[in-house]
C-alpha cells in the first residue's frame, strides 16, 4: 500500500456533480472515462497525490445504481495504490480478507484492480490498484 | 484545497479495528488521541501524504455512535487540507455550500477544522483542516 490512489463517490448525474465538485475542490475534472465492463461513466479530479473519482451508472444493473438505490449518493470506495497487485492480493487473503476478484481485472484509468469485500474491512469497500506497465 | 488530509472511518471498537487496519494497510497506527469535545477516541495511519483516521465513540451521544447506529461502520468523512481555513470557508459559503460551523474549531491532530453539510456535497461529509501554526 503506497498511497490513497483515489476515493470513489457514487453520483446520480455526472454533469451535475462535475459542477458541484469543481466548486467544492476549486479545480476542474482532468478527464472523464466510460468503463463499459462496470456500466459506469467516471470523472477524475486531482487532489495532491490522490484523485476524487465520480461514478455515474450507465445502466440500472450497474453496482453504482444499486448502491445509490440502497444508500443514496456518497462515498462508494477507497482505492489504494499498490506496486504488485498479485502479491498484495495473496498477502491480504492470507490475513483473512475476502477478495471479490480471483484475478486482477482491468479498471478505469489504466489500472489493474481488485476489490475486497466490505464485510472483512469494517464496512469499507476497498480497491487495490496497480498502474499498468508501471 | 491542497490534498486529502485524511479519510475518517467510524468503527465500533478502536482496539479491534486498529488490528484490522494494521493488517489491511500493512502499517501500525502512528498515534492515538482522544478528542474530548467530539466524544471520540481516534487513531491515525499514515498512507502516503494522507492519513486514515479511525473514530470510536466514547459516549452514546457522540456523532460517531449515531452514525454507526444509522449506517453501520464505514467511511464517515473526507478531510481536505487547506492553507487558510477562513478564506476557504468564505469561498465555499459564497459558492452555496452549507457550513456546519460558523467559525473554525479545534479538531484532532493539531488542526483547525470546519465541516460542510452532506446535503450540499452529494452525501459526503466534508471537513476542512488547517494545521495550527502552519
Amino acid at each position: 500500500m503506497n498511497k490513497i490512489e483515489h476515493i470513489g463517490i457514487a453520483v446520480k448525474s455526472l454533469e451535475t456533480s462535475n459542477k458541484l465538485f469543481s466548486s467544492l475542490l476549486n479545480t476542474e475534472p482532468y478527464k472523464t472515462e466510460e468503463v463499459v465492463s462496470e456500466n459506469v461513466n467516471t470523472s477524475f479530479f486531482q487532489m495532491g497525490e490522490s484523485k476524487i473519482e465520480l461514478l455515474e451508472a450507465t445502466d440500472p444493473a450497474s453496482p453504482i445504481a444499486k448502491f445509490i438505490e440502497k444508500k443514496g449518493e456518497g462515498i462508494h470506495h477507497i482505492a489504494y495504490d499498490v506496486t504488485d497487485i498479485e502479491a498484495e492480493m495473496k498477502r491480504l487473503q492470507d490475513e483473512g480478507f475476502i477478495l471479490l476478484n480471483e484475478k486482477p481485472k482491468k479498471g478505469a484509468d489504466n489500472k489493474l484492480v481488485c476489490f475486497l469485500h466490505p464485510k472483512s474491512t469494517n464496512g469499507v469497500l476497498v480497491e487495490l490498484c496497480q498502474e499498468i506497465n508501471s
